[in-house]
């Protein structure tokens, strides 16, 4: 069992190479998807009991720290580029490097990743919400970085937000006063 | 509420600023402390369940995430450097850094800080010793790294480990097995 999962733990040590779009907090350098997905972490549980207590936040921070681990072969996909591909290419991943662990890990982790991706779950609904709002209030701290870089217009950082409005309105209130003055400052078309 | 939280969460971006004497595995560049916080997440909900399945794992991830905030302030200090100021510099950093936080979410973060560092819950000690195992399995896999570049002894990295023996035989057998390649490989001397 050890040797596996720390194979495993080591192969996982290859997210600290993909880049992300977005940049660190007064950092030039692009952001890598381990320490987003740490930064993730750290929002749940800071932001977590009282958003919403009821929370299991144990499987909200399961799922973040993991939520990214197919990047390692399947990349990261921008999340205002073309998706095509993307779901076929990131199971792919998932079978190959959550396979590497003995049977009950790796079901669980599956499970999971799984349940992120669909968001169905109150838990998973949360923490597709961090992974929204977290490059939103990055960019906004850098004056726009990623979003002038790559042409982003605020009814897409909107759009894309939409579904935090029913489950965590304060959320969506803070996103709409971020990207309403970062249309004022001209950081977003 | 909401607005402190956030601040929070954007200072705490600088802890990606923050380099650790060790590199991922197969990198040239060096590991910075938040990319290493979630390895140790990851490995703390790879491994707990198999180690210790009576661990409160929601603490331990908790804790792994909250330990090295303070660096922010206080900078990294290599394990097998001077130790002097360390501890002065590091409550200073949390005062201020966990104080950006409402009450309640500052205590909690404050405690679990101390209860990291002081090692004495079975929680405390399993996070302790995986911040201990993490760099070695590493610095095995890059064939030496850091611990060639700072003339690391394998008595060092033993003693430094002894405390794991005790409660985590499995995680110590697997360590002394990769001081003992490493010698041999001459990556240890």
């Amino acid at each position: 069992m050890l040797d596996s999962a720390l194979q495993f733990i080591l192969e996982c040590d290859k997210l600290k190479a993909i880049e992300r779009r977005s940049r660190p907090v007064g950092m030039s350098r692009r952001e890598n998807s381990a320490e987003h997905s740490w930064s993730l972490a750290l929002a749940a549980m800071t932001l977590g009991p009282a958003i919403d207590p009821t929370l299991d936040l144990l499987r909200v921070l399961k799922m973040l720290i993991l939520h990214d681990i197919v990047e390692i072969d399947a990349g990261d996909t921008f999340c205002y580029a073309d998706q095509t591909g993307k779901a076929e290419r990131e199971q792919a991943a998932a079978d190959r490097i959550f396979g590497m662990l003995p049977a009950e890990r790796s079901a669980e982790f599956m499970a999971l990743w799984h349940e992120f991706e669909a968001g169905n779950t109150p838990e998973a609904s949360f923490a597709n919400a961090l992974d929204r709002v977290m490059p939103i209030i990055q960019n906004h701290a850098n004056q726009g970085a990623s979003w002038l870089e790559n042409d982003v217009r605020a009814e897409q950082v909107l759009a894309r937000a939409e579904f935090i409005r029913g489950p965590y309105p304060a959320l969506m209130a803070h996103i709409e006063a971020a990207v309403a003055s970062a249309l004022e400052a001209g950081w977003l078309k």
